[in-house]
């Protein structure tokens, strides 16, 4: 049988996940608490509470789903469109790819509108695919490209379509306004900028919305309708009521990470993903390097750039790894071995994280 | 903003979830590792191989889902049965008729095979339901009710229908043999008898079921097809290939909760359930408690006993939590406030735990 060896300390500078708070580590393992204790189920109640604060929205339905990210965005499709209906889907990476896939599982009549991959989407193109879309759908921050598209500028166009948005690499480190900006559905992740392990899907819908949604949709765990009376009164009305366990200890470590992102105050948080961000792209210029995505348009969270001719991707990221316990990305798609991804996310979004993984890439493509 | 409160330590021995054994606790908050990293891509294989020892089953596609156990539920049924195959039920209790939700929104047509609640299923009567299913499925021990049905005989009738069978309540806990019962899918959930925080769903596959899944099911998110390179090539015959993160602070704390199972030999821990719940069944006829379930098919591991007459159950639950810091669990569905269920699973599978819940009953049924 398989036996335990040291213990890692890695430095995650990579799409995510990302180190997590302290606070978000140490509350996982706290003791455990029933998922119908008075005491867990006010953990989730703050838990929503802030939440609602990182999306900026007053949205009732603001919950932690209980599947990672991908499983975010199942939920918002299979909620919002069923056969016959039209999903106008902006793809300029991987995530608009994937959501295109699972709402043509949702048998949604598809229209995809690509964009080159490293530009921003073109809100006006995308409002003009279809005259009458059920839902338009946008990813915010894409991972595969470290590009920033404007999803207020979406939400002005979108007309009586639903606005659905990817935030997984967006929410706390970036401005993120749900409600200011239009979204009427949106879906995150734990582990990049919010500064906690991967396994929660971090959601929300306007009340227009889940009037709208679908009866009873193809998804049993994720449908929205059952899950109001999971997070309490607040979305359904009424008491509590079974639906499926939650996995306790990982809302306890969202509300960890949560309590320290608001106790730093969010806009503070998003100046530090800026800072850092800068710092390493100035540094990343000044080594010769190239990004990768539009200037204009480049997230500070997570940064893409050119692997240089002549330099092996897949070399450097192992030195990386093994020399200085450090990872960084490949790229995605057709860019694995062209691109890398340097994400300084959440507890790493840190002038010192940002001078450390410079220093340690220079020396590794000189070693490579 | 929310202000944390004093740490509770509660005795968690409702139906689930259970304390953790220690080193699944102490695993969940080991420096996190990137969800592609070598190191816990190690992980992950250890993990699925100690999943194939408590499952009872060589099948290469054995892995921890990222999902609750109901989540596994779902992803049984939505990679074995679409529009116009036939799924038989077996149902004694509420995950049964969850099942036939299940699959009824996969379009599937349900054939329920009710059964009293308390009894446990009839193998026979369910294999005889309808001539030619696509599927067979049955609840290995009803989290709702404590029982425990046969799935060997089930498995010697089910002719060419795949079997898929709920072990949330039973893996780590009784005897469970996967591929000498037939069982050709399962799921089950790490927050019971495996001794491990809610949030994944431990699945198993047979190659033939596998080969006669539907090809693109409704879900992205559990589709098998898609997660087989996540896990490695153990499960398809290449490469890694990237599907969705990795919970992987929850994938390292099962693989310590494994390695604590196995370490201690699994028959061990079944004998280990066996004899703490003797001591508490054995307890309760004391105190002239009568038990819900059926003699001869009682689960040593979830006990249900019903609440004495004039008895507020609510109360006795009440003060356990809040004098005792101890939880069992209520009724389910229509026995909400007329059966108790109490755990002793994983961790909490030992005598001190039931003497201890016994005393406190006592103590809390006098003062109620």
């Amino acid at each position: 049988m398989p036996t335990s060896t040291a213990v890692l300390e890695r430095r995650l500078f990579g799409p995510g996940p990302s180190n997590p708070y302290p606070e978000a580590t140490a509350a996982l393992s706290l003791p455990l608490l029933g998922h119908l204790d008075p005491a867990f189920l006010a953990i989730m109640d703050e838990t929503c509470a802030m939440l609602r604060t990182v999306w900026g929205t007053d949205n009732a339905r603001t919950l932690p789903l209980s599947a990672t990210g991908s499983g975010g965005m199942e939920a918002a499709f299979v909620n919002t469109v069923g056969p016959g209906d039209v999903a106008v889907i902006a793809v300029n990476g991987l995530f608009g790819q994937r959501m295109c896939d699972v709402a043509d599982r949702c048998g949604a009549e598809v229209v995809a509108v690509e964009h080159e991959w490293g530009q921003p989407i073109d809100p006006q193109r995308v409002a003009e695919a279809h005259p009458n879309p059920t839902v338009i759908a946008a990813v915010h921050a894409e991972t595969s490209t470290g590009v920033r598209s404007d999803i207020a500028a979406l939400g002005a166009l979108k007309g009586d379509a639903l606005l659905i948005t990817d935030a997984v690499t967006s929410i706390g480190g970036i401005e993120l306004r749900a409600d200011s900006w239009g979204v009427d559905v949106g879906y995150a992740g734990t582990q990049k900028c919010l500064g906690v392990a991967p396994g929660l899907a971090p959601f929300t819908i306007t009340d227009a919305a889940f009037e709208r949604r679908i009866p009873k949709p193809q998804s049993w765990y994720l449908d929205l309708g059952l899950l109001g009376g999971y997070v309490g009164g607040g979305t359904s009305g009424g008491g509590r009521t079974y639906h499926h366990t939650a996995p306790v200890a990982m809302v306890a470590s969202l509300h960890a990470g949560l309590q320290r992102v608001i106790g730093e105050d969010l806009e503070n948080v998003w100046a530090r993903h800026t800072e850092a961000g800068q710092i390493l792209q100035d540094g990343l210029h000044e080594m010769g390097l190239e990004l990768f995505a539009a200037e204009g348009y480049r997230l500070p969270e997570l940064t893409t750039v050119n692997v240089p001719d002549g330099v092996d991707s897949a070399a450097v990221r192992k030195i990386l790894l093994e020399r200085h316990n450090l990872e960084i990305g490949s790229g995605a798609g057709a860019y694995a071995s062209s691109v890398w991804r340097i994400g300084l996310m959440g507890h790493n979004a840190r002038p010192d994280a940002a001078l450390l993984v410079l220093a340690a890439l220079q020396d590794a493509i000189a070693r490579a």
